[in-house]
């Protein structure tokens, strides 16, 4: 069959332009959704803009994985295992196969066996099928959990002062405002949560969930100790507030050992839990998944009774799936590993240790202790890390540390809703060599020596 | 490296429960979002249900493509090709190549380059690569200009009724109001769009665009004329409305004969145009894309001046990036057809275009005319059809007409906003062969029979 356009603009040269009308109006910003005005979604744009500018400096800011393992050969190894295991542990007929990879699927995803595998390997979670949603990234997994929770203006959401940037975004998108909470050594404060839901409260407003990562979280790179993680499920089910558990890089410990997860923790179903194979496998794929066990009360005869069953639907209309392509990718290298993504990343893991320690001791030799000017945390694996300084840490500071000492970082305030982290950067090691690492913080000392003693 | 979960509660057996706090409240679906109790999201999951439960009903229902030319060992090819195209092509380095396919990359996407060969190949369409932005499926594009085009409670979007269910359900999931317009048998009626413009900013209210579906329109199968899409472009630009083209079926005319795009014919900007790789390359990928190459006033400098820089914005706080596996089969895909998906999917449009005759004639010989108790629309091509009965087609109906006569169809009053379409069924025709349809248009024939008699 072939087929002809019947009439383009293009075979109608002698055709006139309609008069009488007007070439419509540009758009203004301000005429399009407020978040598009807001400096969290501008800000990821605006430094990839710097840092793109500089392509010769030593990067502290991509919070991106090791890439040096990944092999493209390997994409076609998982896709073929996870084809053979539809086959021959699943049982499907090729035609089914052929379905199964190539057509609209369940929205819930192709994953969920594998996901209860690896959740039972590597975190000690015991999960329902029902209650796992695949989605494209966690980002989704976190836009579907906020829309959910978003029924009008009185209902918000906490998180702690900074948080992840990702997360500050999809809440303005999905206009849930965020009211932050204050961040100690040892992770989220856990009595000013309280303090903080008691406050919205007694402003008519209706906190719904708390945001948290419990381990090397981002920006900060701290974790929470065991007893504040289990004050903080105590906290949850006192004031019936759910916890949102974002996990990207628990398995990056740096010395062995990790606490459990808040999910693993959870007896009272407080806990949705918010996977991602960015870090573990690689972002590339866009698979991330939630874990929402909680029950649900009116719905309708026929469907779910779980709020999994409730982020399935929102998901049918915002992706309608996550990529059966990347699914089965995915699954192919869960299956390589037997469900342990510990074990399939225990080579990024040394890496990221080896890092850490070569970034901590830079450190202490760059900045010895007495000056004091500029003092860090000590996380234990992930990651990132936070140095405090002794100037303003802004934009303008990162340009001028890019152009004149070839040195990159992200500056603090961007992980902060409101105001906070002025004088201090984030220093993300895990695309770096112990060479790099060396050479940049040589740089950044230079830096600190040139804003110190001009002034 | 060895890791140990330090504890976990199962290393805790004497571990007492926390005591004085409550299980969490259940979640009840009025907390939850609005869009969540509306009939418009639940409907799918619905259909499907009762779809679920007699496999062996001949299904009229499913919207979906032809699969029968798909095989597994195409997905390793294209992703092949496109490998070699960005190291050949593109002049990539391993590592670049590797960086592509695995990290995090330009929130736009892999394809616009692919994507602009494609525009120009099968659809005269001249499109500026910045203005593309790729999407995880057609469904992503239409949430980001939703989402971008509802500012406060006075934006509103204009459809046709009856219209896609997952434009509705979006827009639900958006807090954007539908407002629809008529459909006449030559698609969305242009007289009607400037009523209910007029009307809706009578009421204070903003019309911001139209979405519609130029050729084969799901659920009505009808096309525009070319009369009709020259007095639709300007109607846009008369009346400062942008039009969202959506279009998923243009390949797939049954006659050879093909009318150009709204985007093709437009001079002026009004035209945002969505794509989709759903039906001509496969629905599992998710990719499609959008094209805004409307001027945004008012942005901050570093960022594009165009609508779908602001759309990339959105997309980064929503998915990150389009899977760059999927992208990379689709792209795949391209090349190995020279950027044509007219000439990738001919075997599938020739299958679509005897299906429809196969259809309409069976149509003609178990509803002959004198009764003229069952009519239908003739379309030019694409996957459905619409029959009007002497009755109700609720979903009752359909579980009765599945139970009793073993054949599935969609009630058409699911694609309508508000009411219509209550004696109305879409009939799919895409993934039956001429056996099935004639098996499947004989029990339709004796289920009017049964409620025509009876009456």
């Amino acid at each position: 069959m072939t087929t002809t356009i019947l009439s383009t603009p293009q075979a109608q040269p002698g055709k006139q332009e309609p008069t009488g009308y007007e070439t419509p109006k540009p758009l203004r910003l301000d005429e399009l959704h407020g978040s598009l005005s807001d400096p969290v979604l501008g800000s990821m744009t605006l430094l990839n803009e710097i840092a793109g500018r500089y392509p010769e400096a030593v990067s502290f800011a991509a919070g991106r994985p090791y890439e040096k393992f990944y092999d493209p050969a390997q994409l076609h190894l998982y896709l073929e295992l996870f084809t053979r295991h539809l086959e021959e542990d699943l049982g499907r007929t090729p035609e089914q196969v052929r379905t199964a990879l190539f057509q609209y699927g369940h929205t819930k995803g192709l994953l969920t066996d594998l996901l209860v595998q690896n959740l039972a390997v590597d975190e000690g979670i015991t999960a329902d099928p029902e209650s796992i949603v695949v989605t494209t990234g966690c980002q989704e997994a976190m836009i579907l959990l906020l829309r959910a929770l978003r029924t009008d203006d009185r209902d918000v959401i906490l998180a702690p002062a900074p948080t992840y940037v990702g997360f500050l975004g999809a809440a303005r998108l999905m206009d849930m405002p965020v009211r932050p909470v204050r961040e100690g050594a040892g992770g989220i404060d856990v009595d000013d949560l309280v303090t903080q839901i008691r406050r919205a409260r007694a402003e008519g407003l209706r906190p719904r969930a708390c945001y948290v990562v419990p381990d090397f979280a981002n920006p900060s790179g701290l974790s929470m100790s065991l007893a504040d993680r289990e004050r903080l499920l105590e906290v949850a089910a006192a004031e019936s507030v759910l916890l949102i558990e974002d996990n990207p890089y628990s398995l990056f410990n740096a010395d062995g050992r990790r606490l459990p997860t808040l999910k693993s923790l959870d007896r009272r179903r407080s806990v949705v839990y918010v996977g991602s194979f960015a870090k573990t496998a690689f972002p590339g794929a866009r698979v991330g998944y939630v874990v929402a066990d909680q029950l649900v009360e009116g719905v309708t005869s026929g469907e779910g009774p779980l709020l999994a069953d409730q982020l399935a639907k929102l998901k049918s209309m915002l992706t309608l799936n996550t990529s059966t392509i990347s699914q089965a990718v995915i699954g192919g290298k869960l299956l390589a590993n037997e469900g342990s993504m510990a074990s399939a990343t225990r080579r990024e893991a040394e890496v990221y240790a080896r890092n850490l320690r070569t970034l901590l001791d830079g450190l202490h030799r760059h900045f010895p202790a007495p000056g004091a000017q500029v003092t860090w945390n000590i996380p234990g694996g992930g990651m990132f890390a936070v140095l405090t300084l002794p100037f303003e840490a802004d934009d303008a500071m990162l340009e001028y540390s890019a152009a004149r000492f070839g040195v990159l970082w992200t500056p603090m305030r961007h992980f902060y809703a409101g105001v906070g982290g002025t004088h201090q950067i984030r220093l993300s090691f895990s695309v770096l060599d112990s060479e790099r690492i060396d050479l940049g913080l040589a740089r950044l000392a230079a830096l600190v020596h040139d804003r110190t003693t001009k002034r």
